[in-house]
């Protein structure tokens, strides 16, 4: 099969960086272009310069027209506005359209799902497989497990200076719980206990959070039965991590029919 | 509902007792009766001393009749012919039968499977809930993180005394990996690394084995992908695990159609 | 050598039970007596039997002269008004006296040191070999890892039925974590982490509880430096090692001059 | 106290790269100077753009005179001839010098350590504080948990293209264990399990191996006694380690008389 190629936006960015090399890392995947917002100081900057690895002859420009010539695939990972904007410009060129974006609004969201009529899109407010995939297990294990016998928590860390807790990642993981159990999450998570707490309270959902070091993210699912235990969990090595995730997503797009996709469609997982 | 009643085999060995244990720890179940084989020293004895709990007036019988009189279902953890011989009466009384006995033939699975057509039997070669769940969960997790990227190792704990290596649901769950991914098990396990291993093979299922202490089971299937990784755990505390599986699957098959049952239709898990 | 007789205090309770099968299950030890309460309704009962073995011609008595008569040690985790008896009896008969019991007061305690001038005394808080060689271990580490790189996060998991957090033996941990730093534990520890939480203190101590099922008593003290994490834990599989902790400080007793001494002390290790 | 001067040999290098970072990354430490081998592609070239960081102005040299001038120590990852006759210079001119190099014969040993009669050295073949840590608190834990009752087990796992088994931090730590129970870890070490095996040889260190993925190094070391378990555990996030652990040798030298420290030293440890 012929290489795809591969356009990133916001290369100047640690997204777009880390983008650009998880492209170049990539078997069948190569750089076609990337774009930066009119007047950002990398305009014309080497992609490959930008992102740490060997020149490239690949260049940044502010024109969708140029940075999206000949691309099959465009990663993003942007803002709001510049994703409905893309994705109106992948519809009508066919080109498929990853999208990490979070914090798109429902109205963002049908003009996506419009575009989608016309060219495959990806959407995940998480691009990493192993976390995705953690997520359908958790709803399983959840589903099957009774709330009578088995006690659910939910265990991150990440390093010191996150400022919130518990992360976005232990929710969507309490969120897969409380599916998986038919539940509310807001009504049944537990996420302080300090002093007299009294016994667990039957059916609820924990969370517990450490912090420390430069730890990057780790979450445990745990669900804690009579003399028994199964424990879910994820460890991320790096930050590339969501790069790598679109990528395989831009790969498996290929040749697919216009559609909005998930995560879920890339890992043959169903929902 | 009723309290559902419930008959034991081999009451007087360790399984026995543990299965008495059980049932008398559960909502919604009491014993009803208790096999030993003509001549055991336990016939007559009194079923709550045996299992270290108080008098409950249910004595050992070497009797099917009498033992299994007013039974709906009977737990069974003992030898092939006696599981076969119950199974044919079972059918015949139409009480439930839950099969943990191991050493199985094909014939005496056809024997079975005969007499699962007149009466619900749930057959599984591991009673853990936790470990049928986790193999459900290591399978999907295999068929969905491709190879190329993805390796998969298996370790496990056990006490000093344990004499083989791996144990019986090490292979288990790397059988369930495999299957996943579609491959042999046999041709792909990697079970000893020392020296000069070269680099891992694409594609194999590595073993890693613990021994120590006082350690009842631990296992886990690690997926290590590019930056991340995905383990999902097992922890054993005490051996009553496969007891109380029993007992749950005695519950779940209280006014289902006759047939062969498993452990994953216990927990409502597709295979 | 001969073997060590050893007479145990609350023969009845759940710890006394524990403390009988513990001495029956140790090499180079046999159970000499036992004490209850007068009026207790275990009097007069066969040790073993209490204890859920066979019979072993030991009964409990009320009075301390049988119970204790032949005795090389004696085995106490009841209250402070029967300890600090049985410590004064200890002394004037040069018998072995090991303490487990706790809310001993100032005035209990200095009553126990001066009955140590006249016989081995052992008094632990907690009389777990693994927990105390923990507590030892994590000074060590919070001393050699400076605070400015090295974060402290205590982590602990329980049962469902336990009404307070953190546990006594996180506490215990963070509190040995601050003596090897040389700070207040009640000043800088962090036992809540929920919403806008700010960047992690620098120096604090934190505490993260889990509950479910049936844990017996997991606790991880995590020490997370720049690129490198180390972590020292504690799994206890069942509730007899406070009771195996005891019949090991007996034996080690043993022949020991008069004074009070520790688990450290029991385990070689210096404080 | 005024910024300390660090010279880095072997700047071209994967390892002297990080050097440059680590010290780049340091409160209180700036890079002086950077050595590298006659004919070396690297001599002239800016250390800050070799390191991926910006320009610092230092140029790598290869001359000794003009890369270690002004400096207060030298970080040095190299070969056993460049390290003997650095050493040499070292002690000429007073500067601490940091070693991590393998591979150094007991004569190139005697050549540092006569050295280190003018100059502090610092010498470890593991330059991680982590692991430095771990080893000690695993000889000391070996040494108070005995033998008879307690199991020690050895558990590494690293990426997908390790060529060897078990890893040299994993023999390192068995033989901290080794040394604590004063036993020889070549006669007593179990490093492969598969088919009947037997039940554990009481005294024995066992080890275990798991490869995939991209995993930097994790390693624990498990003591199983009756009942509970004590694991110490490192886990590496990424190859700066050693690097950033050199720099804080380099600080912890400055000013110290003249002597072979190690590790251990460095981080106020007795062995």
């Amino acid at each position: 099969m012929e290489t795809m190629r591969i356009a990133v936006i916001g290369a100047g960015g640690r997204m777009g960086r880390n983008l650009i090399r998880a492209i170049s890392e990539s078997d069948g995947a190569e750089l076609s272009g990337a774009l930066e917002r009119e007047g950002a100081e990398e305009i014309g900057a080497d992609c490959g310069m930008l992102a740490g690895l060997k020149s490239n002859g690949v260049t940044v420009s502010s024109s969708m027209d140029e940075a999206f010539a000949g691309a099959d695939a465009i990663l993003d990972f942007t803002a709001p506005a510049a994703t409905v904007a893309v994705s109106d410009y992948a519809a009508k060129h066919g080109i498929a359209h990853i999208i990490g974006t979070t914090g798109l609004s429902d109205e963002d969201g049908e003009a996506i799902a419009a575009a989608s009529q016309k060219t495959a899109i990806v959407r995940s407010g998480n691009m990493s497989m192993g976390v995705i995939l953690l997520s359908v297990l958790v709803e399983q294990a959840a589903r099957a497990l009774e709330a009578a016998d088995w006690d659910i928590e939910v265990l991150e860390m990440h390093h010191r200076h996150k400022v919130d807790a518990p992360s976005g990642t232990a929710l969507l993981l309490g969120a897969a719980a409380a599916k998986g159990r038919g539940i509310d999450l807001d009504k049944t998570s537990v996420r302080v206990r300090d002093g007299h707490t009294g016994a667990r309270e039957p059916g609820s959902i924990g969370f517990a959070t450490l912090r420390g070091g430069s730890v990057v993210g780790d979450h445990s699912v745990i669900l804690a039965g009579p003399g028994e235990r199964v424990t879910l969990s994820h460890h991320a090595e790096d930050r590339m991590i969501f790069a790598r995730g679109a990528v395989k997503a831009a790969l498996w797009a290929r040749g697919r029919a216009p559609g909005l996709y998930s995560m879920h469609d890339v890992l043959g997982l169903a929902r």
